[in-house]
């Protein structure tokens, strides 16, 4: 541990506290709301360390490796949350988290990245490469095209809509092997070169046995507090009346993307543009062309699967979200209206999931 | 008087001359075809009279001021139209004008704009800024945004579409928070200094008192003008025998927009690229991000509500448009096809009304 | 004869073989699976012949002539098929084997064609001038208005879905006008004296008498062959066991375009990226704005219409294949992830079918 500098301990003990807190309120039966609060703070500080641990790894094999690791265990924590919500059944919840987590990093938190980073340019105009965003486009349009025509072939009663498991499947397969042909060139691109988000704090590598541990019990740890998470998640969806769907776009997506969004922004605000385009949009990609269809294929061995199969209102709003981020990150540059107009699509949509 | 030249008296005794036969030919009980061509002519007149109006109040306080004026005033005898209608209990006809008079705007006008300004151009190509014309696509996505959950909650049956009423104000404040944000900038920047179309004929200013008494003057005689206009298009509308939604689309639309359009088109042939996509862009997105969403609140006052709940037909159209528009325009570039291809956009929406 | 090269005798030879084979399966009674086997390479090989024949009258009268020829005498047996087809009450095969032509063109050809570039390339990156794939984009988002009106009328019982056949006409003229106004400046553009694909391998011009020869016996051969074709289809498609989505989306499909696309793919191969991407964007072009609609009007003269109305998941894999194509292609440059995606959009759309 003394290979730790003084705020990354106060940070894991902080973590270690709101974990087992969380665990009493679990196990103690406190009240819901309270519970679901700790697991909350737990499972963002669970994803932190997650994210230290996964980085410290892949500088003992360079960024390709880092990238890999990061592409399928940084999204560990939201992985479980799905995992248990479809456990329990919770099948809206487990859907509209995923689409929510998707549509929280494509409109708010970018939204909010652009707003911060147009002021934070002299002349008011965000700049950044614009070759990640066009892929994130790509990939995005790619999952809509799922989607759209899943959600097409059911609204029509086609022969098809009595397949949309298989449907989904093959989708889900379809769009892995893409994400794998984008992900690998990209990983070994310059683009993987850049330092990542945090890195200057961390100047010095961990040592390899604390970076595995760190890695393992933040894994482990948050594979627990999803489980915590899910169970309060019932409860509280009751005791505040909301509906199932703002539970799950508003409340689940932001918790579960908490630390991740606040790092962007602040990328944002000391003007590191491209850094801050990059931690979003990889976020973004990695939901939709990743943890989707890997949830989609895992969730065959339960009793509740799912599917690519949306209620219209998300479908609709997935095409236009993915429109909107292409007409506006396309070009590279975005001024603060555009980051507003962002925002305004997410406020909208969650204003409409509170009537659903 | 004096202070203004020898054909602007003519043109305002013009129009006052057909304000007053609008006038005589409601109360006299003139047939509704005449009553209504005289009704459409002197209300494009108005609408010419407020625009010189705002225009020289506006030169006092610099272009910001003109750019707000015209923001908010220039829409004045469109506004009332659509207000008369919703009174009236012509919500169809409501409707279909303000989303006809977008259509109109940004697929007749504006494709008529590119087919003359490429022919004008030597080589076949209308150049112009990209900035204006990205900057309206993203406000346009984010009215289709609205526009299209609105009509998915609606068509299946989401409990969420027992609130359209809700949802509309909720999005009509929130499109004109991003519109406030996009306009304020915009006036700041250079793109306000340019010369407004029709500067040039009028080199003298008014002194203020005209200018105020001109638009005073037209404000009001538009609202009356409104009124009749409205009260002979039914009667008008059952003799033709069209739909109500080929009248809201078509006849509104154009004669509603007619001499914005006319100064367009005219630019263009003047080979004024930049300043007749500015004027046409400019209609498009305050019909989209402005005039729309303050109607939806002030129909709030009404029996008959305005909301963001369009026929599938509509939303469609305005989805493909808002596409089209920025693929054709986002480049900076258009060739006479391109025009075209906007303008066949339209006639067969235009036929399509037809059998409605 | 002797003013052919060897390789051209011998596929003239080994066509005319295919054709004689496929009207003695046809007449003789063969089973249907080889009959239509036999067909389907007989049908490519005498659209190879047209080809060849186009290209060489063509060169007579100058690129321009030779366009337009090719516009209008390549897709004829794709016409042929579709004709025959409709004429034998097979509506869903014709209106599947063109739609399906076009997302053969636009999705799978187009996809290999950049995997296959972006491989030649020395940095991975396949780039190529972006008019062509951008005016195809127009053209097919006009196509996808048409197609999505039509379709949300339908769904929505809209009085106007009792009018689609008027509605698909003025739709289909409206169309050819603007396909006419995009292609007689591009065929006198510089875009069009740029060497065809396969000039190369026939250096000397042929006998005018010849060529005209190859064009009549190649379009009158066609004729036949495409009605042996679609009388064979039937009991291959009950033979297969599979729906007749998947038959018209990707048998017919592919079978009718292999030697374009063939040809397009060896073009990428051998690193000439504007080549390749200008013939299958002419495809793709054809298809959606010429084919398409010339086959809507000539369908008035039959019994059985074709019409723009398309099932919904037609619809919205439209819509969504000429957003992909224009978000991978509208920038000039694609590598190969942003192939594999369009291959992707195709492999699900075809394995929807299956399930149809």
């Amino acid at each position: 541990m003394a290979a730790l500098g003084r705020s990354e301990r106060i940070v894991l003990g902080v973590v270690a506290l709101f974990t087992v807190l969380a665990g009493v309120a679990h196990y103690g039966g406190w009240p819901s709301g309270l519970a679901f609060a700790l697991a909350t703070v737990a499972l963002a500080g669970l994803a932190h360390v997650v994210g230290v641990g996964t980085e410290q790894v892949g500088r003992r094999f360079g960024p390709a490796v880092t990238g890999v690791l990061q592409s399928t265990l940084g999204n560990l924590p939201e992985l479980f949350v799905v995992i248990f919500a479809l456990h329990d059944g919770e099948t809206v919840v487990a859907q509209t988290s995923i689409i929510g987590s998707l549509f929280a990093n494509a409109l708010l938190v970018l939204g909010l990245v652009i707003v911060v980073g147009a002021r934070a340019a002299p002349d008011g105009v965000m700049r950044f490469r614009s070759k990640l965003p066009m892929d994130t486009s790509t990939l995005l349009l790619l999952t809509s095209f799922i989607i759209v025509i899943v959600g097409l072939a059911h609204a029509s009663h086609d022969p098809a809509s009595k397949h949309v498991r298989e449907i989904s499947s093959i989708g889900a397969v379809a769009l892995l092997l893409v994400y794998v042909a984008w992900v690998i060139p990209y990983l070994r691109s310059d683009a993987a070169v850049e330092p990542q988000p945090g890195e200057e704090e961390h100047g010095e590598p961990m040592p390899m046995g604390l970076a595995v541990g760190l890695l393992v019990l933040g894994g482990a740890g948050s594979a627990f507090v999803s489980d915590w998470f899910v169970s309060a998640l019932r409860p509280t969806i009751d005791a505040l009346n909301v509906s199932d769907a703002f539970a799950g776009i508003v409340i689940v997506a932001i918790a579960g993307n908490a630390v991740e969004n606040f790092a962007g922004i602040l990328l944002a605000a000391k003007g590191k543009s491209d850094l801050a385009i990059s931690v979003v949009k990889n976020s973004v990609a990695q939901v939709a062309a990743f943890l989707y269809p890997v949830l989609v294929l895992i969730s065959l061995l339960f009793a509740h699967q799912l599917t690519f199969a949306l209620a219209p209102v998300y479908i609709g709003t997935l095409l236009l979200t993915s429109l909107a981020v292409w007409q506006i990150t396309g070009d590279g540059e975005a001024v603060a209206f555009e980051g507003w107009a962002l925002v305004a699509i997410y406020a909208i949509l969650a204003a409409l999931t509170l009537y659903e």
